[in-house]
């Protein structure tokens, strides 16, 4: 063996002890997203009453984050902390956690956030560049909080880390249905604690516009049903999202997704007709003129009032999904694209989107906007938010690897569409990058990616148990290295994150029960629970088709909305499916009985309910499914015959049917069942 | 007979049906207040997707209540209501609702909140002197939803109601934890939805000062620890509680509870020192110098710029528990005290007080203050606000007849102190004016009550379940008929109001289980759930001896925070043994058992649990408890033995124990079970 061999196989062995170390050790914490080093040390630093911490560096951001840090470490811990506030360095001698950074900055573009982090039995240490490292690592060392009969401790760790991308951001759509401050800051919450750094606020659509005008007060007066922020909700939103190293981009979507704009001001429309703000979901046609003076007259006034109440040097203008039709019946229009020689309404709107950039520029704003803006006259100053693309953006990257090759900025939405209801793992092995070949500068301008809620099915009450807990996966795929892909640990460690971000005030779990409450009139909701543990909304836009089955202010409050992706019994029964296929033992026929045991039993609570209108429309499927669990009990336990067989069939078709808004999630199981048994 | 005797008898007659009918009624109906007139007309009013509204009258508080109306009808029904919007009167044909009123008022004292309310199979109709008064009928209208199989419907009944007192209000201690607007406006829908109409927000007190002040902005600079609102969001609240008909009374305490004041500015304290924000509970010393001319001129200047962002024409300053121990050490302020005549420290607040009122006077802003401002001198335009009072203020009224006679207009929070976790008959069986003779000029000025939520031991997280549902039994004795008081069936209906006041949000369902899952790091919280069901948290401030053991900053995220007033089990498990040592027959017995089980199997789910130090310390009793079901249940079985009597003697004594700041709210009702097996 030559050397080289021996060097060659000594860093194979190397790499593959560390990558089994690893993968180990995400077996054993429950950190999201997890971080690009990590080592043990066997050590366990103790969480006791006099637990301190100082702080060395001066920072808005690190004092707030440190007394919420307390709060939540007390709260969770049930220690009585003695101190509830950090010192500054030298105030007190041997502080339990020490803070250490060089500067505080201003949020923007490529800001450092990496930081160290060291956990032995004396004591913590926390290093970084800026504080907005220190706040990433605070994140990551109450994800180590763990405890054993005795106390709650901190588990031992080296942990050095920084983020794959700078970009990792989350999307939610106020124009559809409007989210209340509170809605907005316990997301921004959330979204710090798994290192999420932007927060992208869409708030216009053609169901509303969603911010106070001095300049255009028919804007939020005849364009939000009054559900609108005030300027001062807007500063203080921004001024809470920077505590917790989070940019604020705002949109305002034009040209297009205009009608309540166009409510309140329709002189400056395509068409000459009065405008009413949408109550249905979909694409609409309302759309402002491009060829008006007044359009951009009344977009550099609107931007000169909006721009300065946002720090962010990037403006989102939206840009989407402009059909043109009110263009193509305007002879007007028509004319000034042959004047002009704009040849198709794509030119067009890029005629638009360069003016606007103009605009923007002047209040120092860089516009940024959805792929569609990307047309060969745009400057490459504009930022190319990715959401279409070939072979769905995965791995190939679609638009948003061609907008780097171009010279472009560039965020990926695409495959982070968390209102489509689709599993976790849909998201979470989207690779922006894949094995594309970039140079170090086209690389670079692939920014990252950001999740969107749009928010045509969610309410205040329901919209937390959509964007999480499966955005906490799209930060890790956004933060972390792009090997970590392995689903079945990060649904471990999912669970873990996903009832922490109740202390934060999330009401994904809580709100489930609410909505079974209010469904049985507080009855017992036991046969729901059980039911919507194996049910999920209709995915991809099916649950409203056409967007003309709900209106915005139809109730959100049924049993489709108290289902979640991920139904939770869904997953585990498709194993035990698998291990009973298998293996066909006693154990896992057991486990499989218990599964049906589980829904026969359900069904019987449910009967015993005072059956009103909306659960009267849940009975038959309820009924199917334990009607099914009593034939196949009967399978498994005395064997397969033709008659069962023609019942099941029967029953598992009925079973495929949504109902109320839902899918059984267990019904493709069912299937596979059926298909072990048809051949054995 | 004669036909005096006759008419007289039938009167009789008329009368005691027609109080059995309304006694059936309450039966029926979970309206909650009890209005002061019902009929029934046994119809039906369906609730379909065309329902719609028509309004006559111009306000906008109708205008924001019938949207509240219909999102939370098609919510609660799951209705998919076609128009979302009520309709000016004459722009639809024959209107499923139609809302009449005179006018629109401004808030304030005595105002008209009557309403009629009709419903039959054809139509609604609410029929009000103020919009205020139909905002009253909206919410009664909604306690009026029933359902069949078929279809959700409003059952038809004639009611005529209005309140029997002026001043039903709500007390929220913002200052000892610091309550974000988001848990104000969400107990202004609550409050609403049981016809409260004053909002009293106690913004300032020793553990904080949390409104903004420009004039002197270290009050909330260094007096609030960054928690603080800012004056647009007291006008969003104001303009929130005004859509609902709430009136919003500000406190800004003085001269004493003063420390977080004194913090800020120590220059007008009594004590020449330097103050700190307390983090603990109790009566502190920190003092304004009521002998100090910039004392009065800083309070001039701060209620300046404080009293125009408060339209209620009341203004509270507090006045309590000032001991004067800082006064008392003063040398100065002791020589103040002789030159002007001033004999004890209640002079020298009452010179304060009369100084104040002038103050106020000026900004149009009447001086309302807690009961020891009520002196000699002390002008009857205020109002006494009466939290101590002569037999605990129960029917004999204490101070709050006192000061009617002596000529004030008064409030009565005694008995009404929801902090000291009662159960909701003591504060419903208060009865403010009981049988007192008062003139008619002496009734007016008793102008209600008050509910009061102290806030040294809840957090955002729980205040809900502090205040509801048992505030909503408060609202029904402000706005209620004396004589409706049977506790059964308050109770009965309160089940029912409490769980419909999720759909506004409040939380103090849904807590309860994020709190367990907190407690259990996410394990099965059945075990708990089963224990918390019949513990509560400790009374009148037990649970926080001296005030010491809780900061404003420890941890209420705890077993005891799960817990709240009027355990679940507790209730029903009292008429279980009172029903078997009625009877001793087999059914109550095995009623007891079943309860006796449960106990059981919930140690066992218990003793399954990952323990950690917080649910070690639960284990002891929960153990304790299942011993004691244990042997109970062989008593039940086999009999009373010496032997099994010194074990559950024993046992029950360790029970009487508090842990973990609750007690087992069964003890007494076990205790009655050993006593009746001894003497049997």
């Amino acid at each position: 063996m030559t050397l080289i061999k021996k060097t060659f196989l000594t860093v194979l062995l190397f790499i593959s002890c560390s990558i089994l170390a690893q993968s180990n050790l995400k077996e054993k914490y429950n950190l999201m997203p997890w971080p690009q080093e990590i080592k043990e040390n066997q050590e366990k630093f103790k969480i006791t009453p006099d637990f301190t911490i100082s702080v060395e560096g001066k920072s808005k951001r690190v004092i707030n984050a440190t007394t919420n840090f307390l709060r939540r470490l007390s709260g969770r811990t049930g220690v009585f902390i003695d101190e509830g506030f950090a010192f500054e360095k030298g105030q007190i001698k041997s502080p339990s956690l020490e803070i250490k950074f060089d500067k505080e900055i201003k949020l923007g573009l490529n800001k450092d956030e990496s930081y160290s982090l060291d956990i032995t039995n004396q004591k913590i240490s926390i290093t970084a560049k800026t504080d907005v490292g220190a706040l990433r690592a605070l994140e990551t060392l109450l994800q180590l909080v763990d405890y054993n009969t005795e106390s709650f401790y901190f588990s031992g760790v080296l942990i050095k880390d920084n983020p794959r991308f700078v970009w990792r951001g989350l999307m939610i759509d106020v124009a559809r249905h409007f989210q209340p401050i509170a809605v907005i800051k316990r997301n921004l919450d959330a979204m710090a604690s798994v290192k999420m750094n932007v927060f992208h606020w869409h708030l216009t659509d053609d169901q509303g516009f969603r911010i106070y005008s001095k300049t255009y007060p028919n804007l939020h007066k005849l364009g939000s049903d009054g559900l609108y922020y005030t300027h001062a909700q807007i500063k203080d939103v921004i001024e809470y999202a920077n505590l917790r190293g989070i940019r604020v981009i705002p949109e305002i979507d034009v040209p297009g997704h205009a009608s309540a704009f166009l409510t309140a001001y329709p002189e400056i429309g395509s068409k000459e007709t009065s405008y009413q703000i949408e109550r249905y979901a979909g694409i609409f046609d309302p759309t402002l003129d491009p060829t008006n003076d007044k359009t951009y007259e009344f977009l550099d006034n609107l931007f000169k009032e909006i721009t300065p109440l946002f720090p962010d040097e990037y403006f989102h203008i939206g840009g989407d999904e402009n059909e043109g039709k009110h263009w193509d019946a305007n002879q007007k229009i028509q004319e000034f694209k042959k004047q002009h020689n704009l040849k198709t309404n794509h030119d067009l709107q890029t005629y638009f989107n360069i003016k606007l950039e103009k605009i923007l520029k002047k209040y120092n704003k860089k516009l940024m906007g959805w792929d569609e803006i990307m047309t060969p006259n745009m400057p490459t100053t504009a930022v190319i938010h990715s959401w279409r693309g070939e072979n769905e953006g995965l791995s190939k990257g679609g638009t948003l690897i061609e907008a780097a090759r171009k010279g472009y900025n560039t965020v990926l939405s695409n495959g982070f569409y968390i209102d489509r209801m689709q599993p976790v793992e849909e998201h979470y092995l989207v690779e922006p990058i894949g094995d594309e070949k970039l140079s170090k500068e086209e690389r670079k301008r692939i920014l990252g990616g950001e999740a969107t809620m749009w928010s045509e099915l969610v309410t205040p009450l329901t919209i937390d148990s959509r964007i999480w807990p499966r955005t906490a996966a799209i930060a890790e795929r956004f933060w972390s290295s792009k090997n970590v892909r392995d689903v079945n640990n990060m649904q471990k460690r999912l669970k873990v994150v996903s009832y922490q971000l109740e202390e934060l005030g999330i009401t994904h779990l809580k709100n489930k029960d609410a909505i079974l409450r209010n469904i049985t009139r507080n009855q017992n909701t036991n046969a729901l629970k059980i039911l919507s543990n194996i049910s999920e909304p209709l995915k991809i836009y099916t649950r409203n088709k056409g967007g003309t089955e709900y209106k915005s202010f139809s109730p959100f409050t049924l049993f489709a909305d108290a289902c979640t992706s991920d139904a939770e019994d869904g997953i585990s029964f498709k194993k035990v499916v698998d291990r009973y296929i298998k293996d066909q033992n006693s154990k896992s026929k057991e486990e499989l009985i218990l599964y049906f045991n589980k829904w026969k039993e359900g069904f019987k609570e449910f009967k015993k309910l005072d059956m009103s209108p909306v659960l009267t429309q849940i009975e038959p499927s309820y009924s199917y499914l334990a009607e099914f669990s009593k034939i196949i009990s009967l399978v498994l336990e005395d064997g397969y015959s033709k008659s069962k067989e023609a019942s099941l069939n029967k029953i598992v078709k009925k079973l495929q049917e949504p109902f109320v808004d839902v899918e059984l999630i267990i019904v493709s199981d069912l299937d596979r069942l059926l298909e072990f048994f048809r051949k054995k």
